[in-house]
């Protein structure tokens, strides 16, 4: 039962990064300095690096020693609320085709989620959300009117519509994120580009302000061979990291 | 959009758990001082309450005040790990059906996940687990020989099967989750009695010790209309709380 020596390197690598050996911003150490230190060929230094970049924990690399990112240890809260931080967090070009914004009365799902009654207007947004041109996410938001009227003046095709509310001082302080799974509809299908009856792993949201007022409700569909959310946890007694628990999205 | 009194009332006593205002043992004020301090109906307070017995911050209540669990602030570690914990946790009742526990060769999955050569021996659990009497999840879990030779002593329909390795002495320190999706296929439909084709959500997860040495690959398919997992957070510049993230598993 031993465990490969590329991911020795990497748990080695991950603990530095965590107790703060290896702050953000620090370079690591060269590949020749890696294959020494741990007795590695090459090949398998490379492929303990490989984890910890898709982990998100690092960046860099062709030519260069990769350097701890300054969000290898901060809350993941932009990245899970907004597909274009994760995106360009994990080093992907994220994208987006806008299929509707609309002013409309809520569905009665929307608006027990928005505590407001059925049929009070809302703006709901449908976009295809892709990593490097390929369709992995279907993005329903539901936003409560005097937030969502703001998206009128905001080309949603342009980039990401939390960093335009966040700009126009909407208060996005915390979000629940309900994770479970479903089929893909005909409709679904046709827009992912996949199989009606597909499975889909869906991420419902609700993003609330400071004051605990929800400010949207979202429905978000990705492709599971494409993404998926990964929790890391410690028992912690054995432990002396203050907190282990750290959730990521991951793109296959 | 006014949020409705009930969810202000959780929001508070959250907050107030959170903060440590209500630490671990406390009771909750009674029923009647909730009412009168948030000019509420003993419906909306109760209403209040049934959130929070939910998501497992309280517990009792049966007409004695409710009392702050002491696992509300907890790291959910052995709950993400056990269906037994966590069902308990919940106030549920935990059930098994041992569909097979098989010493065998490992498959190219598991055996990539555990750091071991294809076809090295393994013990192999399949389990119905059930909340309630009600089927709600297939698992599906691989042990290193060394370990799973300890599942020969056990009852696997009798309780929890980490609970007993942690009595036999392994260290199960840390554990990684990966939730995806996937359809039933016929042989999973017929266990979980459910159609073919209906949806899953999967969690898999590579449980390691302190050393990071792998001791089992799981892979866990709930009924995503009976069990969700549920992500909280909530922008760190704007919280006084020193890490707001939390990770639960929650039953319909």
């Amino acid at each position: 039962m031993a465990t490969p020596l590329h991911a020795r390197v990497s748990a080695e690598l991950r603990e530095r990064i965590h107790r703060g050996a290896l702050p953000p911003g620090a370079s690591l150490p060269s590949e020749a300095r890696l294959c020494a230190e741990f007795g590695a060929s090459r090949g398998t230094v490379r492929t303990a690096l490989a984890t910890l970049r898709q982990e998100g924990l690092i960046a860099g690399g062709q030519g260069r020693p990769p350097v701890v990112r300054d969000t290898a240890l901060g809350q993941p809260f932009e990245s899970l609320l907004s597909f274009t931080a994760w995106a360009e967090r994990i080093g992907r070009t994220p994208g987006q085709r806008t299929v509707e914004v609309a002013r409309r009365g809520a569905g009665a799902v929307a608006a027990a989620a928005l505590g407001i009654g059925a049929g009070t207007l809302v703006v709901e947004v449908l976009r295809v959300r892709s990593l490097d041109g390929e369709p992995v996410m279907l993005e329903r938001a539901t936003f409560v009117e005097p937030v969502g009227r703001l998206l009128f003046d905001f080309d949603p095709d342009a980039s990401s519509i939390y960093a335009h509310l966040a700009r126009q001082g909407v208060d996005l302080h915390s979000a629940r994120h309900t994770i479970d799974a479903l089929t893909a509809d005909p409709h679904d299908a046709t827009l992912l580009d996949i199989a009606p009856g597909a499975p889909l792993l869906r991420e419902r949201r609700r993003t609330s302000t400071a004051a605990g007022e929800p400010v949207e409700y979202g429905d978000d569909r990705y492709r599971p061979d494409k993404v998926t959310f990964t929790i890391d946890n410690a028992h912690p007694a054995a432990s002396g990291i203050a907190h282990d628990l750290r959730v990521r999205k991951l793109a296959q």
